[in-house]
């Protein structure tokens, strides 16, 4: 039990995280950041009277991908809670994650035999469409329901990208995350079988089953496996920090993220659905995360006007937030997409606290250089929840 | 043994830290804080010409009390070196401890006794007036000298409180402040009385000695026990840090703290006296812990005008303290008390550093604003040394 644990106490008061994901930027027009360019009178308002910072998401130079980033600001330390590439594939795709789970990212492959040998023409199955990935995988699914007692759930994703759940009876085998991946990584070798009784052999039973129901399709004939991994063993929200949370998020892999740790997922279509949600459920829960996605694909696609979009409706928005009066009010991102970088970045992430407790008056935006003048400094996204925690009251004195 | 005590060499500077209580504070009156109001010309003069920043006493969102609020800024890792309950009790009602010692919050209560039961009608007594707990104390106090031999002294706090020390001849029986607490928490409950041998056994005789020389008070016929503890083994300040140092202040507790860490302590009536104090030690110590209690006493009753006065009290003899011309001066908090949360806070402390080794120029004043200005950024308080030592040119390089 660490030191917030064992000081956190229970109140009425509400928490808001608003996540604009990838929010950080770079200066892309005039020396201006997205923040810069973009017209936010509300935001701009509030940034006045409250606490603002830059968070870093893992570690200086580190550019986390979405799960260390939401980890972070969710009070969990990225580095000791690791999430399996194949848990957040399947989370992406919408899939529940339980603790008798391996879960594993598949590509389906083209295949040829030769001399009872498979070997691997291409890895990609010439990227098919996602359109004849979803006939393909509704094909695998209806004919490999199981393997033995262990339930086999398949979702399909993107082009040639699954991803599959092996669901155990109780308890998963001993070490079942440990498999390397069948992909070679290299066209004109062999698929690896991974070797071994457990999960290891319903594996090669899949894939035997597997390569029967493909046999005939002309590029797909077969799958490629990798990231095999299971659900990491996290303490929940509940239980360490003492709040009843809850997730309001448009795609599945952030509604998984705040699974993972326990909250209570709600899934909206829009914006607008969302914040209908979050008014509906502002009673039933002290903690809220409330996730939006659109800041980061802008940037990921290098498109700083269309992030500089997201950011003004958001702005215009802020009022309907505002008028819940939250104890707590933090707006922040997971970590920094510059439209300049088309990616994640490592750049430290603004962040503001909206509380009565505030100095505030230190900035006059809510931007990157503006957040760098502010009462927070720079500082550990794994402490945002320190600080939504104290501003809340929610935690006793340290010592007498 | 860590980097900074390998490094640690001597010479003849002084040091001087001033720890204003609680200095801290959020804004109270048109958005100034306490420090912002108080009309100070002399910190603004040198303010200008110092190093500032602000500390965090322990971590982000994490609300000090007084103990883990001084270790930090004497060097100690608070979260490292936990101070007991008790201890702290009876270091702030001015008894010594010694490392054979364990020291015990007590209360005077009023019980009851059926079929030889003791039962607990009263868990304060009524709250009766301090000028009874006095009388009761020394009734007590001449009673009970000890229990075999294990010297037991008492010292009389405010209203039903007191603390006592067991003193014990060499060594302390081990696992001997693993005592729960005699306090059932609830009227109408037995009071707890602790099992085996060693400690337990000397506070069970003395409870039923104190039984029995307390029985015919009306009110205060018995006492509970919570927070046995014994001294925490702190390294000492000189052997840490190479400084021969000294504390100087009106109030016990604090006086207490530095004699945990090994500093050698005077106590003094007023804010004059101390500096005369101070101006009377000054050769013969290389480091001075300075302890100004009123900024926080305000603070907590939401006083920020007291707390403004206190501040612009300080501020007028600031140059009594320049007159002694220390090689390196802090003026810092131990941590925050807002007047607007009447209490400790989890709030960075502003923080000045003097000497003939800062960049300077950053800042104005000495506010909570114009701290975070200033070339020492916002960092853990038990760096706060470090700086010190470094400043005074008491540390060698580290490494070739």
């Amino acid at each position: 039990m660490d030191l917030i644990e064992s000081l956190k106490i229970k109140n009425n008061t509400k928490l808001l995280l608003i996540v604009l994901d990838g929010l950080g930027g770079l200066p892309v027009d005039n020396g201006r950041t997205e923040l810069e360019l973009a017209h936010t009178p509300n935001l701009d308002k509030l940034a006045k009277v409250s606490a603002l910072g830059m968070h870093i998401p893992v570690d200086y130079g580190i550019t986390p991908g979405s799960g260390p980033g939401h980890l972070g600001i969710f009070g969990y330390d990225p580095i000791k809670y690791q999430i399996g590439r194949g848990i957040l594939e399947a989370l992406g795709l919408g899939l529940e994650v339980k603790d008798t789970d391996i879960a594993v990212r598949g590509n389906y492959a083209t295949v040829e035999e030769s001399n009872g040998r498979i070997i691997v023409k291409d890895r990609r199955a010439g990227r098919i469409s996602t359109e004849e990935n979803i006939r393909l995988t509704q094909k695998l699914s209806s004919a490999i329901k199981s393997i033995g007692d262990v339930q086999v759930i398949l979702s399909p994703g993107m082009e040639h990208r699954f991803a599959m759940i092996l669901r155990f009876p109780e308890p998963l085998p001993e070490g079942s995350d440990d498999l390397p991946d069948t992909d070679p990584q290299k066209e004109g070798l062999e698929p690896i079988l991974p070797q071994g009784e457990g999960v290891a052999k319903v594996v090669r039973e899949f894939l035997s089953k597997a390569r029967e129901v493909l046999k005939d399709e002309p590029r797909a004939n077969y799958v490629l496996l990798r990231g095999f991994s299971k659900k990491p063993k996290i303490e929940s929200f509940e239980e360490r920090f003492g709040l009843r949370a809850c997730a309001i998020a448009v795609y599945p892999m952030y509604r998984g993220l705040a699974s993972l740790v326990g909250m209570e997922v709600y899934k909206a279509e829009s914006l607008k659905d969302q914040i209908n949600l979050l008014k509906d459920l502002w009673e039933e829960y002290d903690y809220f995360f409330f996730h939006i996605k659109k800041t980061d694909s802008y940037g990921e696609d290098g498109n700083w006007k269309g992030k500089v979009q997201v950011i003004e409706e958001f702005d215009s928005l802020l009022p309907e937030f505002l008028s819940l009066k939250p104890h707590v009010l933090v707006i922040t991102g997971d970590h920094s997409t510059p439209s300049v970088l088309r990616g994640h970045s490592w750049h430290p992430v603004p962040v503001l606290l909206h509380s009565p407790y505030v100095l505030g008056g230190t900035s006059q935006r809510f931007t990157e250089r503006e957040c760098l003048k502010g009462e927070l400094g720079i500082f550990p996204a794994k402490k945002l929840i320190n600080l939504m925690l104290a501003h809340a009251l929610r935690l006793s004195k340290f010592g007498a």
